[in-house]
């Protein structure tokens, strides 16, 4: 049976296709992932920030559909939410997820990506997104929030999530270069919706540095989160290393 | 990019917990899989009957969900509420299906498994079944009413997918080499929550004939429904051949 | 010719389908096992403490005719006649071995377990085990007996050796975790008749602690007998470090 | 779980070092091998005629072991008895072997040898054996007594079974070189206690003929009549073809 | 030393960089490839048609370069002046490239398309290419002068040759699945600037017909012509079995 | 696309051969190489330093052509002109080549051979060199001017580069081993046109010292002036390493 | 043990260095090379014709010294004794060494080449050599005295063994090309003192023909000569058809 | 060309058949070997040792054979001479090698085998040989005038060379274990005639200790005499470490 080691529950939107590649590319053995779907998709023309925001209204019935699967943990793959919420209502987020799972543990994209970015140790970062200003605004402010300074960051002001999901490797490989900054002890390549995992090792061999993704920072804070601490080689010294 | 040959959109129950390992396994080079889930876990002590029926109420919004992945085509992973409404029915779910999709390809568990069956030129079977007994009944009348016999058929008696999930391989090896009648021209193993995929090829080795499994039967008929025709080696001669 | 580095002779009881697959599996490259049987399958109504202590009236003929592949060692695979017969009786069993093949290396699962805890620096372990309670009492106190504080135990009450066969890895992964207590130097999984070897490596990645099975405990300590030093990867650092 | 596809029980002599690494080496995935043995070492010098008739007073209880292993067949690892008692004795301990446990497949290495042959077409055959003169007569006429002419003969003189084992497999290569007669469909070699399964493809490479030998056999004949069909390679013509 | 089998002079545009990577991996054991620049890039807003028959004023100097890497054979990697120049022109060219070579075999990417598409046996093709619509249109005039006929046909609008270089795979792919017609033969894929010849089998596999690309016609044709005749695995049955 | 990680564009002479494989078989993923020529063979009668020196006056095409491939860094892929004109004259060219295309990093193969040796931390070095005399004794005075001490030198005495890219690895082997003088820190064996990255690695082996050679300087140089830092195995220490 | 299913005796002339490592490379599992050397570089002054005709003198030694061996087959790894002394001597030479062998099999590299020449089907060949013009008109006539017409023919004027070795493949490759007439049913290349055998199948990849050279064919008929017919890959058809 | 960095050659007694395949087996990349034979067998009932002493007439004229292959270094495969005649006299022998060849490096067995010895730092070891005692005896004087104590040896009492390559791998690997004596810091395992290099690895994981035998100490001797100072894996830790 697939999943004998941990069977996580993911939740993301409908319109962001990278999460699915991404997970089942990273899981180790004995580890399966098991997605449902929130509707969104970052296009049209709505405010974002407003539209991120109403995540919260699908999330109880995505984790109870998770829950099914018997998981081990949980996530919302997702960063938009937490980031226009801020800090505290990322916490509650959290909490109302664990609340309906009976304590397991569970995780956001925004929770994960700064556990990690600490786990790295990490006071100074180089931030990279895809986002529009407005969502690249609020992520910014909400990595700063929690203590860790931001030295340099540039988007792509891209909104749609299938835009998104599009980018070519050239192109974010190139913004990670020239967002790093020598006094960054970190790149941050922000966004569950991108294609980015395949380059991380390569990023680091070229910067020097570990670079982290929201992706990658998911995976590993849920894995760790279950006590399945097998070094993963391949997508970066967080999951390698830590 | 991955799915850049074709994305596929699969919505199934969230008790289920076999298919998104057996449809990674099986995806070719470019082609990536979209899962969402609809409430159903197979436990409780409701008419089963009555409950897979109610699978209809939330397929449109599992659609909905999907559709936003844009994929090249999609599948309910199920057999139970066609089995159980029987073959218009079936054809009823399929049609409301595309009609929300711009009529991109559709199809089901239960419609798959009768094509497959035919395309490997099946006019008798052998059907293997974990089901309880009233949904192996209903299984069995459905594919005698797409025109193909059942020579014979056993069931296990399992109603909870979990369960059906934990079924260790050598039970359903043995389930069926016994169930295998000379007469039949293939073997069907029915049900979308059984882990069996991986011993197809062995099967057929041992019974010399072809083998056919509900989401093997799936993923062909999405492949070949999207002219996706390389032929895939490791599960079986429907893949492999057709 | 197969065994031209060693061949090691193997007592084990009818029922325990285990110890052939793995015993061949760990066997490095000159070693081959010889196996004979004694009868007990553990299943039955009877005490099965009284069952175990009738090992001893069997082993003899056992002895004998494992001698006659000309073994470099021996070993009796099984621990319940030394948990249930203690300390002293288990070193009787030993010398009773010895003496029939000219005193000749001979161990058994209880002795080979103590000895790997012992080697692997454990003071204080966590112990995991499928039995039915009398037989996990007896082996908890054959444990500390030999100077092992044992800080957390647990058992999933089988008592018929081809159940125990049967229980999926799953089970066993979860168990050990939970099992496992902080304080705990190593994690001991006892029982010849578990499949467990293949999990071995995982278990210790996640538990970040040596885990000792028997089975992998008695062919580590026939090896080192025989002064087969050389270090086998796959199977736990007992057999990769020690 | 090791053996998911088929358990195979077989009784050998405790003398004979060749088989569990041979069979270990031909068995297909999901097959594995218990074995049990019965007092035989070829050694000594009382009459080996008699004393291989003796193995009947031992098969008995060493069916019985075996049976715990719940074996999907079983088979006497061993041609000697056979040889000796002639064709109706050897049926009569199949049938007996067969009472035992509960008329599952059972054979003996002459009997799946007789099979083998007349599988891979052969009514004339060049035969070589290890043995001393008395046995290699009996072996003779007991292959000719089955409707197999055999054309030419060629043995060891050697009457242990442990010095069998050590033959090297230059000797053997030779012998079956030189004993091929260009009339012969095929060469037998016969005994169970030689390592000869690892240069089966290269004799027949070079003689340009089915090679069959007694482990390869028995282990065919097993698995076919446990309906395992998958065709094997590197071990002869008879496990990759029939 | 590199090329010993053959070395090819290759003279391409100098905003074109898809030829190099895809000539080597193409190129089988001992054959080189030696490029040298001609200014173009098809950029700007001059006329493209006026300025595609500019190459043939660069051309002499260019062979005259690659001519000293004593090639076996050379080619203009290009099909723009071809295509608009017409049947007789670029015969012209080939003749002229010969004069300076000593009569080695020279090509071009125009003349070698036909020659592909005609040694698959294609006498209707489907025709995809990136170009503007003028040079779409000449691109089929060509064609068709040689004597096959395009039944369908799409483009994608693009002038300039980086730009080309970065259209994605899933837009090729799905491009060529568009415009395959049922009636034709082949799909012939124009264009030396599109990286494509990575998924031709995919789409061979896929359409279930031979797909020509310009780059990989041009490999076959110089190959050929030089007598290394070897079947080369991986990319379309040009080079496989012509 | 190939070369999204960077194009290195590359101008080397229309005579010399082996670069085009030596870049490509070194070259890490994602980088690809854009060549261009410019005249020159080596061959003739006239005076090799004169005509070295006019490399300059097809430099500036040569940057324009491969300018358009917009690539990460650029590079004269040979010493001669570097070597006859001394230092100032290569830093001037380097200079010029800078000037054309916006700053990016440039080099040539002397400068780019002087801080290789630099970077393996070689103050003393023995010299190995296909060429006549007159450019073996402006190159070793090219590198003393540059604060490397020359502690031997050897040279072979070729003129015509496509003679050099012949010379058998036999022969180049034993120049280096002849050649090595144990003061000396590394050995340099000088020339774009020799066929030699492959045996750095064996020479490493044998004379216990960094072993550099002129493509193998330039591919470094381009590649950590890119920012490109992954260590690249199987051409010697200075890829490997630094 | 090495050698378990031949050992071969090969007898070769000092100064020729390719056979030793051509034997080793071609000889299947289980055949050891076992080689002695005679006087003979090729080099010097002497008449060549009258040089080779003196092997015959060095001749008995030689075999004496590999008989030690206890080889299954012998051969005289040269032509030149063969090529100068017509059909009649080089039968002489053959029966010469037989006779003091105990009529094992022996042969020569002159009576090899004919018999692989007609194995394959050759009545017409091209002959490629490296000879001196004396040397090559005896060989040229050997072969048509055997009833084989030479279609076309070709030297490269190389009198001494060692040079012959030192020819690079791209010569031969080329020479090869050239010699072949396309009337020809198959090429041979002459002489054991050249590398060749790795580029067997590459020339008949190219030619579309076999290719036979001289090592290739003594190997071949060594090994049909001691009933290996175990077909080898990667050295022509020779060796893996006949 | 094959042995483009070293050609060895060798010279070894004509019924000795290990060396053959094992200095091919360690010969690492670029290094051929070159043998001729000297009459010897070992057979009869000759003086051994006076039968020994005869080498040395026979060692001119092999010296001068091998000479015609250039080679890089040169060998007496063989001891018994050297230990026949003491440390003088194989100091003699090899000036005399040495003053034929250019004064190239030479060695013999023996003086190999103390370099080697020392060189892993023994200054006790433990001897195995397979020889008859007179020679045991005086191969045990050699080893100790040479200034290495011998705390054990043992000997396997065979005469010829042919018997001696027919003692099987368990024999040796026995022979070893058991000679091996604590106090010892390496285990020499003498002569060329027994085939020992493949369990040199797995007798050093056992013993814990270095194991030297005598062809692996002269392929040592030799390649670091000739500068070739690669480690070569899987032949013990003279040549992996030293």
């Amino acid at each position: 049976m697939y999943g004998w080691r941990a069977r996580l529950g993911l939740m993301t939107a409908s319109g962001i296709i990278a999460p699915e590649s991404e997970y089942w590319l990273m899981a180790p053995e004995g580890v399966s992932c098991h997605f449902t779907k929130m509707p969104f998709t970052g296009g049209g023309t709505k405010d974002i920030i407003e539209e991120l925001k109403t995540a919260e209204k699908f999330l109880d019935e995505a984790v109870t559909l998770v829950a099914d699967a018997r998981p081990s943990a949980i996530a919302l793959v997702g960063t938009g939410a937490s980031f226009c919420g801020g800090y505290g209502y990322d916490q509650q987020l959290i909490q109302k997820m664990r609340s309906r799972i009976g304590n397991l543990p569970a995780t956001t994209g925004a929770s994960s990506a700064i556990a990690a970015l600490k786990k790295v140790g990490a006071r100074k970062i180089s931030l990279a997104m895809p986002y529009v200003e407005d969502v690249a605004r609020v992520g910014r402010k909400f990595i700063e929030d929690n203590g860790i300074q931001v030295v340099n960051s540039k988007w792509l002001n891209h909104r749609d999530s299938f835009e998104i999901a599009q980018i070519p490797r050239e192109t974010i490989y190139n913004l990670a270069k020239e967002v790093d900054d020598p006094e960054s002890d970190a790149v941050f390549i922000s966004c569950v919706a991108l294609f980015v995992v395949e380059i991380i090792e390569t990023l680091e061999h070229d910067l020097k540095k570990p670079v982290v993704t929201t992706n990658q920072a998911i995976m590993w804070n849920l894995l760790r989160m279950c006590n399945i601490n097998e070094k993963i080689e391949g997508f970066g010294e967080l999951l390698s290393k830590y």
